[in-house]
């Protein structure tokens, strides 16, 4: 079952590669839709393109004399003439549109699809429509997971991956449990199905609840295909939900419609003047040109810019992920269309959801693109942690900063020794932050112009971030002299690991090693050990192991791994998730981690690639980078 | 001086063609930056990526004694081995850069670049600094402007175009006055110079009224170039304020520093994984082989990627505008940094600028991108107009209809029919439109989410959409029974021409052709004359001859046709620009208007592709598309 390996990530998106019976793939992928009766492109085209894996249609195959002979006769890749990875549909839609006139055999069309080398082979799933009534809903589901468990049972090994469609219409606590149905019953590749309807008729807000709640019930290593979503405009926002995979029939079905596809929508032959694209047909010919082409051969060769283009946008999407500003880059095209601006609002209420996929720090700072920058998980998650987790220190008078007026972190010094029972909390664009948690991510790692945050802070209502002002320590008169690295050492710990820790890591007395070039904390000593150390960069702390001995006891920040990597890691070689035994749920991407054994000795201490779900979820990929190793295993008793 | 033609529009942008001593080149352009000493890409790779210019610095060339005799020798085209229209710089911003060491002439660079063979040579112009005082500023505009004069008399001609950029630093009245005496000196070419500083600082606000303001004093016909604007983020802002040319040498600096140039911005070598870009770099090397590559190589590839890139974004803002969608292609780019976000809200200040060049309707719908929708010009207008020419009609009873109730218009007869005494306004997105106006553009022919609008009227304060509350008819009690039709023909028509051109072309009795497919009305009969048609697509009326003949006496929509032209316009040719002798200034592009000749006799009717001031300023190109035409000069007296 370990097939999907994550290489890269930004939040609930990543970059995965997926094993099937021809090769690998990257994802996020789209697969062009290859008619089995006319190949509008060549595959040579496809593949030029770069094209990874195509998917056709077993179900009109099967129902095609000459064609099922063929297939059955050559096999798959060798009738339409391609050697990557194949994906077969099972007509399940075809049913669905057109009725029941159409006889179907659920076990007979993924017998066919096996037999004739499919490397993912789709189940005869039953089409659950947005607005149709619950009960009808339960009945498909029911039956589709019925299917799912034979073809599975039957038809599932580690060379072909069975793809097991999430029904279930908008009803989403069907979609989770069916989603969550599937997953552990073994399906190695899940289409979210049923959503084409919505994206027809631009529903993207509804979209985004169908594909939420379907994540909610697949773990994490499964890839998960968005059915149906070709068109360009909404890859960006499906792979920041965690969607792998695409299908595109769009290139073809646009293409006849003499419409050509542009990451921000789509344009006629007829409007089309200027191309800005550097694929073979736009080099070749100018659009006028293309427009007097005759049918046929226009319609070729639209559809070769539009799947060029979509690829594009593909390669687009993955290096926003590199660069770990898919929110920004998703953010930016979501204003493509006022719908997909509608969707991108909805996200406001599924922060718990993406929270458990946020790192703890980015590489990049956070860039205003309009009010959805206040509702990131990113920012909702610091304001959190603030209300919960920091402890205001006993100061006699407590000072708010207007954010420009703040002194710069390296004068801070100077300026708290001046006012030493003072203690400052800075207005500005996440609301009140104290001044001691200023450096972290991403209170400064962030562009944020300051029109945006006042108005967001004079509307009416109050908003997540306006909520946090009573985080602030209020006017407390009592409490005596500040020391200003404590403080600091105190808050970011606080945030970053819990109060129970602090205390543990934070014992007294504490020393501070300050950066000569930067002039803030770059180490902390507590009682004469080195425990933690500050990151410029992102302002959180990096564990050190005499930190986390002494953490340990409290078992949290915990990733048990199992006793064969026990020796390696303990040496110093990272954990890879295979290895997981099992993981504190609290453990978010980037987080500084305990790697303990079976019997809870510490063997490492180290940063988190992964979330705990998906810790325990992937079987392939590093799990946690290990930074510095206890050298053996101590073993109890 | 007809150097200069629009051949498309969407706003203040524009393509248009600019004729130069080595051909013709169309803008929006970009002219790479070539270094006279070092050309980082050879010239048969800038033309093949479809460069149709370059600029090169002639200050750099005289102070060289080799290159200096060889460009005086061979010419600058020879030279440098490009064939096309070669730009060259004067050495201002060098001068002002390094100070006063350096020692230059005004009258020789000029001179030389004259002898050098260039196409476009530019003044010695006297740098100003956005932050400067004021008085030194109007001393360098005055160096300026006088050593311009000099230049044009001495050495401009149809095959030479003489830039004279305009400074002013950010003293908004002095860049539009030194504008001003450009335009009127003669100058054929103007850049606006003095802004490279606030590009370099993100200022992209203050970079906007630099632009507006100096647009403000430069006659429409003179081709603008934003000098120093090489970064593509920058392009489709600067175009939507009427900028036609800019300059890179980013391509070559950016590269320099290992920076990959995005539409969205610019990542770095170490962060480029994957390429969405079809130019030949991309499509040979992945970004690790580029990493990889030796510095010198690695830069003229990256160089190479960079130019291409911004190439590219040229041609899809000159799409946008053939889509009549820089708007929203615009603010969705504007997303892409803060403070180009920050920039476009200052737009909201520049409603007077950008409502003259702001089209009747357009052809595409206003989609909804951000809170900038409800101040773009054509709804600002609308509501303007709204308030100072509807004429409420006298009704029993007002009654506000929510606009998601509102009955299709095609229904609307009956519903009207029912209630014969009530007058409707319907309210929405817009604020409060009387029911008969609900098919102009830009009420219908837009994508607007209902929360957008809710939110807006919702929010404390006044905003220019609310202030309209009151434009619609309160709460009259009097009147008497409403004729559907009547009440729809008079509000567009007052709306479109105003009420002293309404009262004569709708006298009673009125009779209304309907269109049996989409049941509005199609024709207007005034008395026997069928005086205006309603267009489906946008609702705009179009002025019939018999029409044209009623508001003929006004003086008003009039366009004076020059003599010579008065017969070809009478016999139903276009208008050309260089016959226009004088127009009404409140024409905007699209709007319906009557050509008359010099002594006043009308000979047409047509649409305007322009505004006034830009049919007084252009010497080329059609001014009106004359639709009917009166067949033979009426000459009075």
């Amino acid at each position: 079952m370990s097939m999907f390996e994550m290489i890269r990530r930004d939040g609930m998106a990543r970059v995965c590669k997926l094993r099937t019976g021809h090769g690998y793939v990257e994802t996020p992928l789209l697969m062009p839709v290859v008619n089995p009766n006319i190949q509008t492109l060549p595959m040579d085209e496809l593949k030029g393109m770069g094209a990874q894996a195509i998917i056709t249609n077993g179900y009109i195959i099967m129902n095609d004399p000459d064609l099922s002979q063929t297939a059955l006769e050559k096999g798959i890749h060798a009738m339409l003439g391609w050697d990557g990875p194949i994906m077969t549909d099972s007509g399940a839609f075809q049913t669905h549109v057109y009725g029941n006139g159409i006889n179907i055999s659920a076990e007979g069309v993924v017998e066919f699809q096996v037999r004739i080398g499919s490397d993912i082979c789709t189940i005869l799933d039953l089409f659950t429509e947005p607005d149709e009534p619950e009960h009808l809903t339960r009945e498909k589901i029911h039956v589709t997971l019925e299917r799912a468990r034979f073809a599975i049972e039957k038809y599932g090994n580690s060379e072909r991956l069975i793809s097991c469609p999430v029904q279930g219409s908008r009803y989403l606590h069907l979609r989770e449990e069916c989603a969550r149905e599937l997953s552990e019953m073994g399906a190695t590749y899940i289409p979210i199905g049923g959503v084409v309807p919505l994206m027809e008729a631009y529903r993207f807000a509804d979209l985004v609840d169908v594909i939420i709640a379907s994540k909610r019930g697949i773990s994490p290593s499964i890839p998960v295909h968005l059915f149906g979503c070709g068109h360009p405009i909404l890859f960006p926002l499906a792979v920041l939900l965690g969607c792998d995979i695409f299908d595109s029939a769009a290139y073809v079905k646009y293409a006849k419609m003499n419409r050509i596809l542009t990451p921000e929508g789509t344009i006629t032959v007829d409007e089309w003047e200027y191309s800005p694209c550097g694929c073979r047909v736009c080099t070749e010919y100018t659009p006028s040109e293309i427009r007097r082409l005759p049918p046929e051969e226009r319609v070729h060769h639209i559809s070769y810019h539009n799947l060029y283009l979509s690829l594009m946008e593909i390669k687009r999407v993955k290096q926003a992920i590199a660069s770990e500003s898919l929110w920004e880059y998703t953010m930016l095209r979501c204003r493509s269309h006022p719908n997909l601006y509608e969707a991108v609002r909805r996200l406001q209420g599924y922060y718990r959801d993406m929270e458990e996929y946020e790192p703890l720090y980015r590489k990049t700072s956070v860039m205003y693109t309009g009010e959805e920058t206040f509702y990131r998980p990113c920012v909702l998650r610091l304001m959190e942690r603030i209300k919960e987790r920091y402890r205001a220190p006993d100061a006699k008078l407590e000072c708010i900063i207007d954010e420009p007026e703040k002194p710069y972190m390296s004068s801070m010094k100077k300026y708290i020794e001046k006012y030493p029972s003072v203690h400052f909390t800075v207005k500005g664009w996440m609301g009140y932050i104290p001044l001691e948690l200023d450096s972290i991510y991403p209170v400064t790692q962030s562009v944020i112009p300051r029109w945006a945050w006042e108005n967001k802070r004079n509307a009416s209502g109050s908003s997540p971030v306006d909520s946090i002002q009573d985080a602030g320590s209020p006017q407390k008169k009592c409490g005596s002299k500040l020391e200003w690295n404590t403080l600091i050492a105190r808050a970011i710990s606080d945030i970053q690991f819990g109060s129970v820790c602090t205390d543990l890591l934070l014992k007294p007395p504490l020393e501070f090693k300050i950066s000569k070039k930067t002039g803030r904390i770059r180490n902390i000593i507590s009682a004469g050990e080195h425990v933690l150390s500050l990151r410029a960069e992102d302002g959180f702390a990096t564990l050190k192991l005499p930190g986390a001995k002494r953490i340990h006891p409290t078992g949290q920040w915990r990733v048990v791994a199992d006793r064969d990597a026990a020796e390696f890691v303990a040496r110093g070689r990272n954990l890879f998730c295979k290895f997981v035994v099992d993981c504190d749920p609290q453990i978010r991407p980037r987080d500084e981690v305990l790697i303990v054994d079976e019997d809870d000795a510490l063997l490492a201490v180290g940063q988190s690639v992964m979330n705990a779900r998906e810790m325990r979820s992937f079987k392939r990929g590093v799990a946690v980078y290990v930074r510095e190793s206890c050298g053996k295993i101590h073993r109890r008793g």
